[in-house]
């Protein structure tokens, strides 16, 4: 018997035809967690299961995609890299179509990456991970070769000093390919990283790059440059990164294209016994501001 | 009983002191294990972790400081973690005035690398880690805190596409501070990330930086940037970079300051039941070439 996976992007195209556009971010610390799952559970890892466990259920009818950040589980040691693993399965066991993000901003010389990716994907079941580009296009190349999977390169991130290298303005008098985005001969990093995204390490069609929310011009010109390609937008609630401005600036052609993460804002929403219906609505109400943003 | 730990870059300065400078790369794969090993070894855990221990156990007398590569153990799930995390306390229980390199080139927004940062030192005990640059400052400073800690920022990197993003050359006409490394009003990136580092992330005199053997020239240029900052200098033998050159260029003003990894050409020098031999044949013939250059 032959199950047909759809690709990554395909699991991202579904859901935006159902009007989902909300990523959210299970960027679980066991620190945080409410009193009512810390008491409850013995171990730090079915604590933080339990936690994911309740955020997936009063969210996954209304979520895009959920994207684990590697750092807080990788914190609490082989119990966090044991949670994460069940978090994965529990998803997929709910709802196999939706797809996942393993945020890790990963990325080493050539078949160094080997290791990240068969963590990623083979040994965990992700469809989706975040690459660095600084190390340049044999770095990333391990990762552009799985076509089935979504290798999210950031390109602006959504931190206050993003702008210390990504906005370093660089000479390209002598680049043609790069005359629509020049202004005064130069460009900046972040628009010659979306460049190459567009033009260099999209030959399987399977590339999308992180622009910050807190950033909506500098999102603005990125579309333009990288076309239809997919952005994850992280930013909004607690960064403070505008909803509305961010998902203007973001959509692509189709007035899609877009996963616009919370984090904190969606699953710490409420430190109480109600955090998970505090999820919920969280959850809830990013989207419904997202798609007024787009009518 | 007080107990006083030196610092990671103590640690280095002492085994420099004894004329030791290679690092050895401890990027151990299970499907280029010796027979010997495999055969020996139900789990995957196991067997690494033995390989690892005859490579320790004859090299460590001669060696500046171990250094794995996270990628090559993620890539075995919690096997591989737990193998790592034996891996470190082997060495200490060896040497524990031998400093230990985390090489996995991380970097997140703000707080999210307490995670990394928690994983890296307080789980499994390393004294140095390395890390990425293109998030900024804000992405770097939780590691810069670490006061103990070497934090060891990618500048110029071994791999071919290195130059792709790494060279590119910004406009600086108006920065007299970076008048030193300015040619035509212009800096490559890889020269304004030293020149970041020594100035500004270098104020508890805990960083340092990666620049690849097979780059001599800018490894030298960096050199002049960054003052007696530690470089760690990857590249040699599989990948091509030249030895002497590269010595010559990366020595500081105490003609010492560097730690020269080798990973491949040491733990598989021999793929025999003699690859323990061969790996300390190896790295004492490195460390003599090396310090045959510096004299």
């Amino acid at each position: 018997m032959t199950s047909i996976i759809p690709s990554a992007l395909q699991k991202f195209q579904n859901k935006w035809n159902e009007g989902k556009f909300v990523c959210v971010g299970l960027d679980t610390e066991y620190s945080k967690l409410p009193k009512s799952i810390v008491e409850n559970f013995k171990s730090r890892r079915d604590a933080i299961l339990e936690f994911n466990k309740s955020i997936i259920d009063s969210t996954i009818d209304l979520t895009l995609c959920y994207k684990p950040n590697s750092a807080f589980y990788e914190g609490e040691g082989a119990e966090g890299l044991e949670a994460l693993k069940k978090t994965v399965e529990y998803i997929k066991s709910k709802d196999d179509s939706l797809p996942i993000i393993l945020d890790a901003k990963r990325a080493d010389i050539g078949n160094t990456n080997r290791g990240y990716i068969k963590m990623a994907f083979e040994e965990f079941g992700f469809d989706a991970v975040t690459v660095n580009p600084y190390l340049g296009t044999d770095s990333l190349q391990p990762f552009l070769d799985e076509k089935d999977k979504l290798i999210i390169i950031l390109c602006k991130t959504s931190n206050p000093s993003a702008s210390e290298i990504q906005d370093l303005e660089i000479s390209v008098e002598d680049s043609p390919k790069l005359q629509n985005i020049t202004k005064n001969n130069h460009v900046k990093i972040y628009q010659f990283i979306a460049f190459l995204a567009k033009t260099k390490w999209n030959s399987n069609g399977n590339v999308g790059l992180v622009v910050g929310a807190t950033y909506p011009e500098e999102l603005s010109e990125i579309r333009k440059i990288a076309g239809d390609m997919p952005i994850l937008i992280p930013g909004v609630g607690s960064q403070g990164g505008d909803v509305n401005a961010s998902v203007k600036a973001g959509l692509d052609s189709k007035r899609q294209g877009i996963m616009v993460n919370s984090s904190r804002g969606i699953i710490y929403a409420s430190s109480g016994p109600d955090f998970a219906e505090s999820a919920r609505k969280a959850t809830q109400k990013l989207n419904e501001e997202i798609v007024l943003a787009i009518k």
